[in-house]
C-alpha cells in the first residue's frame, strides 16, 4: 500500500478550497462515515488552515445503524433525532460551508430485511434538499477512499491492492494528477457549462432516450434551463456540489414522463444494493418498479410521497473521466457522473426560470438517482412542433 | 492480545442495563470517543436488545479537536455549536437514558499552548450539569479500554500487553469477574449508602482533611446530605452515574473553605495533563493555584466563572477496588474513585434539603474533580459546637 498522505492533503484541499470554496470566518459542516477519520481530519486541517471559524464533523457509523436495523422495533425505524435537522438549519442560517465525504460498503447491511432498510434512510435528512434549494451554503460532495469501500469496488484484488487501485482511480477522476487540479477543473467546467448553454438555447419540449431496455420520453417545463454543476449561493459564492462532476442537468415536468427505462448500472440507495432496475412510467408516474436485486427496497422508497415522479434529468457525455474507467463504484457521486441519469423524488427548483414552473417541480422527502445512459443510448430532443433533434450519439454531443 | 468480545458484551450490558437502567421504549444518548467504535456498537446492540427506541451516538474525535487547537483563530476557541446543547435538551425532554464512554489519551494534545487548551472545553457542554440537576435522564459513565488509553496508562508494556492489562483492571474494578456483576454492585452499593447515611446523621458543620501537603477545612451547609452514587430520576428510576463508583459525596458551602490542599494523584482536565497541584483557599475562594505540570491550563480553567470555589466534597474508603491497584488511569472516573476528592466549579444541588441552601450552592460552567485523599490523609468531622470526630483513618471508616 502506497503512502497516500500527499494525495489526502491534495484531495482535502481541493474539496475545501475549490469544491466548497470555503471563505475565511465560515463555519464548516463535515459529514464523514466512521472509516474516514484520516480524510475528515485532513479536511478539518485544510479548513482551519483557510480560516474556518469552526469545523463541525457529523460522524456516521454503519454498524450502529445495523444494530438498529437488526434489533429495533419496526415502528421506530423512521424516527429521526431532531438535532440532526436543527444542525442543518443552523448551518444554513450561518451560511456555512459544507463538505460531505462519500464511499461506503453497504454489504455491512447484508441479510437485513429490505422493507426495514427502506424505513431508515439515515443519515439522509429531509432538510438536505430544503437547504440546497435555499442556496445558503457553499457545499461539495467528494469521494474518500477507504479499505472497506475499496474491497467492495475491487473484490478481485488483495485488500492493499484494492485500496491502491481505488486511490489511483480517485486521483484520476478528481484530476489530482494535474499540476494544478483547480485549473484542470475550471477548464472542464467551461466545456460542461458551454454544452448546457447550447442545450438550453434549443428550448426542447421533451427529451427522448432510446437504447437496450429503454424507450423513455421526459417532458420539460417551458422555462427550464440546463446547468452544469457549478452552483452559486445567495451570497454569490460559486461552489461545486459534486467533485468529480461531469453532468449537465435540468428539472423535468413531473407529469409528462412516459415509457420504460432500464438502469445501465447497479446502484446503492440509502444502503441498499439494487441492480437490473426497470421502471415503467405513465403520465409522469412510475407505475411498475422491478429490479433483479433490491426491488423490494426500491419499491418501499418509491412508495414515499412524491418518490414515484421524476425530479431530475441529467446528461453525461463520453468525455468525462469516470465512464471510460468501466468501474462500478457503488457510489452515486461517481456512478451518476459515468452516465446520463434520472432521479426519482425531489427536484431542484433553480433550473426553472418561472415561478409557475417552480411550483410544478416535484416535491419529495427523497431523491434517488439512477443511471440510464451509455454509449448505446441515443438521446434526442423533441421540439414543441414535433421535430426530433439528435443530442447525444455514442456519448458525443450532436448540438 | 486476548479476545475481549465477551468482556465487551458484559461491560456494555452492565452499563446499559444496570448503570443507566435503560427502560424499554427509551431513547439512548451515547457519547463515544473515536477510538471506541467496538464499545459504542456493543452499547447500541445492548440498548436495542433491551428495547431502546433509538440509540443516538455522539462521536468525538480528539484529532479533529487538535486541528482546531493548532490552527483556529484564538478568539473562536470558545465557540460551541448550538446543536450540541440542543441535543442534550432533547434527551432531557425525552427523559432519555444516557451512556458515556470514557478512556482517552490526552497526549494527542502534546505541544498545544495550554492557554488555548483552556478555552476549548469540548466535548464538555454547560448543559450537562443543568440536566443532571434536573434529574430527567437515567445515565452512567463507564470506562472503555482502547489501545491509545492503554498505552497512556501502561507505557512500560508492549501495546498488546498494555491493553490486556488495562482490560483486566477494568474487568476487576467493574466487578465483571463476578458471576453476577449486577448483584456484586448491589452489595457494594448497600455498604456505600450505609456509610453515607451514618455520615449524614452526624450533621457535621465542616470536614477537616490533614495529611502531607494538605490542611483544609471545608464548611458544610446545614441541610447537607451525604450520598452514594445511586441517583434517582424524577420518574423514580434508580441509576448509577459512575461505574465503577466507590465514593460518598456532598455539596459544600462555597464560602467556607480555608487552608491548603495538595492533589495526591495527577489528573487530566479537558484534555490537559496536570500533576503536583497545590491550591490555597481563603473564605471559599482559591487564592493561589500552582502545579508542577499543567498549572497554566488549570489557572485558565479556575479563571472561569465560579471555578475558584468548591462544588463537591467526596470521601472514598479503602475498600474500593480502584485505590489498591495503585494504577493512575489518567481518567477522572476511575482516579476519583481511588481517593477522597474535591471539585472546583459547579455543584449538584440535590444533596441539599433546603431551597435556601440550594441557592447557596456553587454555580459554574465547569466541574473539575481532583484527588486529595490517601491512606495518609486523616479526615475529621467538626461539629457546630467545636467537637472533632475522626471519620477516616488509613482509609477505614471511624463512624
Amino acid at each position: 500500500m502506497r503512502d497516500r498522505t500527499d494525495d489526502l492533503v491534495r484531495l482535502a484541499d481541493l474539496l475545501v478550497g475549490f469544491g466548497a470554496n470555503l471563505q475565511p470566518g465560515q463555519i464548516v459542516g463535515v459529514n464523514a462515515y466512521y472509516d474516514m477519520a484520516d480524510a475528515a481530519r485532513a479536511v478539518a486541517r485544510a479548513a482551519y488552515s483557510r480560516g474556518a471559524r469552526y469545523v463541525d464533523v457529523f460522524w456516521w457509523d454503519l454498524l450502529v445503524k445495523r444494530a438498529r436495523l437488526e434489533l429495533a422495533d419496526a415502528d421506530s425505524l423512521e424516527f429521526v433525532p431532531p438535532w440532526m435537522g436543527e444542525r442543518l438549519r443552523w448551518l444554513s442560517n450561518e451560511h456555512a460551508a459544507r463538505v460531505f465525504l462519500t464511499g461506503t460498503d453497504s454489504t455491512v447491511f447484508d441479510g437485513i430485511d429490505p422493507s426495514r432498510m427502506g424505513r431508515d434512510l439515515l443519515p439522509y435528512l429531509k432538510e438536505v434538499p430544503e437547504i440546497v434549494n435555499e442556496r445558503t451554503t457553499n457545499w461539495t460532495i467528494g469521494p474518500c477512499p477507504n479499505p472497506r469501500w475499496a474491497e467492495r469496488v475491487h473484490p478481485e484484488l488483495p485488500p492493499d491492492e484494492a485500496l491502491d487501485k481505488l486511490w489511483d482511480e480517485i486521483v484520476y477522476v478528481c484530476r489530482l494528477d494535474a499540476d494544478d487540479p483547480v485549473e484542470a477543473w475550471r477548464e472542464r467546467m467551461r466545456a460542461i457549462v458551454a454544452s448546457a448553454e447550447r442545450l438550453t438555447e434549443r428550448h426542447f419540449d421533451a427529451i427522448h432516450l432510446r437504447g437496450p431496455g429503454t424507450d423513455l420520453t421526459v417532458g420539460l417545463l417551458a422555462s427550464h434551463r440546463w446547468l452544469g454543476a457549478d452552483f452559486t449561493t445567495v451570497d454569490g459564492l460559486t461552489h461545486y456540489p459534486n467533485l468529480p462532476t461531469e453532468e449537465i442537468f435540468t428539472t423535468p415536468d413531473p407529469e409528462r414522463v412516459d415509457g420504460h427505462v432500464s438502469a445501465t448500472m447497479p446502484l446503492e440507495v440509502y444502503g441498499s444494493f439494487m441492480s437490473g432496475i426497470r421502471i415503467e412510467f405513465e403520465g409522469g408516474r412510475a407505475t411498475k418498479v422491478d429490479a433483479e436485486e433490491g426491488g423490494e427496497a426500491l419499491r418501499s422508497i418509491v412508495a414515499k410521497e412524491g418518490a414515484d415522479r421524476l425530479g431530475e434529468l441529467a446528461l453525461v457525455d463520453g468525455e468525462g473521466r469516470i465512464g471510460p474507467l468501466g468501474t462500478v463504484f457503488y457510489e452515486t457521486l461517481l456512478d451518476e457522473n459515468a452516465a446520463s441519469h434520472i432521479a426519482l423524488g425531489n427536484a431542484y427548483t433553480f433550473p426553472l426560470e418561472d415561478e409557475a414552473d417552480r411550483e410544478r417541480a416535484n416535491r419529495s422527502p427523497v431523491h434517488v438517482d439512477f443511471m440510464i445512459g451509455s454509449p448505446e443510448v441515443d438521446v434526442d430532443g423533441l421540439t414543441r412542433d414535433g421535430e426530433r433533434v439528435p443530442v447525444l450519439r455514442g456519448g458525443a454531443w450532436q448540438i
